[in-house]
């Protein structure tokens, strides 16, 4: 004894979590996290929903909740997900998490047997990979076209690990590629997960921040046979720093997942819950979220119009429809040395790789963030990227 | 497919928890519960906080964070456990936790395979058993007497399990019992994970508590081979719905728990963190806690008096010197009927079987809470309890 457990042994920090201690330098242009932009935080509106808590209802702010989470925001969100199809009042139950990656730890919890697989688009967000690997989990990616997930793996992915836990995936802007997957793509995904009953993980953390086009169903919003979890967050909308996120899906599941909170936070901090209840409700949350629309719409058009205009053609990127991260891809050559050479630059993107069930892949991409720096640090850091790559490519 | 895990599929919500349901009418005197008292809740000095982390510091509150927890508190923390000599600052790590069930929670996963043996304290806290449940640990109890866990049977039921992950103790004021470990049977439980090189978790979430008697030093301050694991928490002396515990272990233990917190919670809430910090900073803590023991060993006296006034002689009790519970032992008879006959009379109390290894043992056991109550609840609580056990005992 004294070692690890089986399913910990081999989990270490996450690569971006290494690059981010790197990004607080101050004269560190950071293309490489996922922070929201801070400018959209309400802090005025949060500083009176405090006050009016401490003078109003204190105990409950401060004293034991139940794990499901705090009543009257479990019904605003049953509420208004009912309204887009994604909450069933008859079969569905919903409760409160420490943001949706509690979600995706609970749900591996719940439902994964070590040894089982599990399913992912590939690249896709690290931190949930991460909490799989936690399970012992074998982790399987699938490629993406610029629709979703290839459908064709997937089908081949399935028949070959009849021992599937769920599939994971990120619809709507996904993270890291900025992607969102065609209706056709999500009607299909439905087909194979009841054609091999397996679950579906829809984690739609960004689902929200939509700044262009239009929104697509969401995957839960049509499953007729109770098979997709859905995991929300208020991190990108109201604060990260508050950790509220929801985990919505057939009772069984939630009850399984109430006893799996139960015994790990007990309940979501109970005055966080209250502040993003009274927000949302005593405050225009409408054109709260019409407002981050309009900043991150900015940020994103701002890096995009730079990169097209300044680094060589042969370098493509993504074009999001919402979210926070623009996907790049190089021509040729070799990923690390250029984003070595950027981080020399001290402007911070992060490898593809990062992204990968296989980190030793081949990778020929990068992550950009858009939501954290300011408009001079965009124009500024796609200058020195686009210097970096003209050395390496032709323009 | 669509089964749940293995870990999880046996796992029921806790037996308290149903009966904490029931102590929510008005009409209730609940014994049954954990909560600590609200009227000791800080909320003048929570609310001057807020306002002071909205006017100067916001964006750090609602922003993420990094997962190991707030630094200016942490820092607080190692030099209050060092001069405690339960922190090294060589060999030690800390990190913040969503309360200190989450280090339960954490600690299983990073230390504990499927099928392994957890030894703890019979009876124990439900909420720890059952974290260690939902990672399949094989759980084993071993009795207590008046000065703690016994040592022969545990010596015995080491040597018989050599695939034991940890011993779980709470050596102050034990949930349920209210009994503190003697320092000779301190000293001779790390004599046995020294002999069989096993963990022991350290839970001491009532350690400031202590109303009457001498401290007895921890055994993590004891320990020479870092095998003892601490979690602490300010959910008693704080507030509990902010949700901030703690965790402290040797460097390498730590780092795999920074890991499992990274993938399920993230970080805990950084707005919760701020204000415990500046709670225990920027006010005068120690009259703070000076306070809420002068509280609970008042209501502690109160019940023990009424106890040993009303009750029938030959039901026992323990005289607790801190914490929050005291656990009665009835003679004979019908334990259930006991608890169903005061549940009647509209006086929640909690059978000592919700806190055994194996509810289905027999158990002549209860546990009564006294920090919750008022004192005219607690007293006429006892009148009731006193009438059902003479209408079963003899006086």
């Amino acid at each position: 004894m004294n070692a690890f457990s089986d399913r910990i042994r081999r989990l270490q920090p996450s690569a971006i979590r290494e690059i981010l201690k790197f990004t607080s330098y101050p004269d560190v242009i950071s293309f490489a996290g996922g922070n929201p932009a801070p400018e959209a935080f309400p802090v005025q509106e949060v500083k009176e929903i405090m006050n009016d808590i401490m003078d109003n209802d204190p105990i409950t702010a401060l004293q034991y909740s139940v794990s499901e989470g705090y009543t009257p925001l479990r019904d605003w969100l049953k509420d208004d997900l009912a309204n887009k199809g994604i909450f069933n009042w008859n079969n569905d139950d919903l409760i409160i998490t420490a943001g949706a990656q509690q979600v995706m730890e609970m749900t591996s919890k719940v439902i994964c047997n070590e040894g089982d697989a599990i399913i992912c688009e590939e690249p896709s967000f690290i931190g949930s990979l991460n909490s799989f690997r936690s399970y012992n989990a074998r982790l399987l990616g699938v490629p993406m076209d610029d629709e979703g997930i290839d459908i064709e793996k997937l089908d081949e992915t399935l028949r070959n690990n009849r021992r599937t836990a769920f599939i994971y995936l990120i619809p709507n802007f996904q993270n890291p590629t900025g992607r969102t997957m065609s209706l056709e793509r999500r009607k299909q995904v439905l087909e194979l997960a009841y054609k091999y009953n397996v679950y579906i993980i829809e984690d739609n953390p960004y689902g929200d921040l939509r700044f262009s086009g239009d929104d697509v169903p969401s995957l839960r919003s049509m499953d007729t046979k109770g098979l997709v979890i859905y995991a929300g967050t208020f991190s990108k909308t109201v604060a990260p720093g508050l950790r509220v996120g929801y985990m919505v899906a057939e009772k069984s599941v939630i009850s399984k997942a109430i006893c799996a909170l139960q015994v790990s936070t007990v309940h979501t901090s109970i005055l966080s819950q209250m502040i993003v209840h009274r927000f949302i409700t005593k405050y225009d949350y409408p054109a709260h979220l019409e407002k981050i629309r309009g900043i991150y719409g900015h940020k994103c058009d701002l890096m995009l119009t730079n990169l097209k205009l300044k680094m060589p053609s042969s370098i493509k990127f993504t074009e999001p429809d919402g979210g926070l991260f623009i996907w790049g891809t190089l021509p040729s050559g070799d990923m690390d040395y250029f984003v070595k050479k950027a981080i020399e630059r001290k402007v911070a993107i992060v490898t593809g790789k990062a992204f990968l069930v296989d980190e030793n892949k081949p990778c020929m991409s990068f992550r950009l963030n858009y939501s954290t720096p300011r408009d001079d640090q965009i124009e500024k850091g796609v200058d020195i990227l686009a210097e970096v790559a003209k050395s390496i490519y032709k323009a």
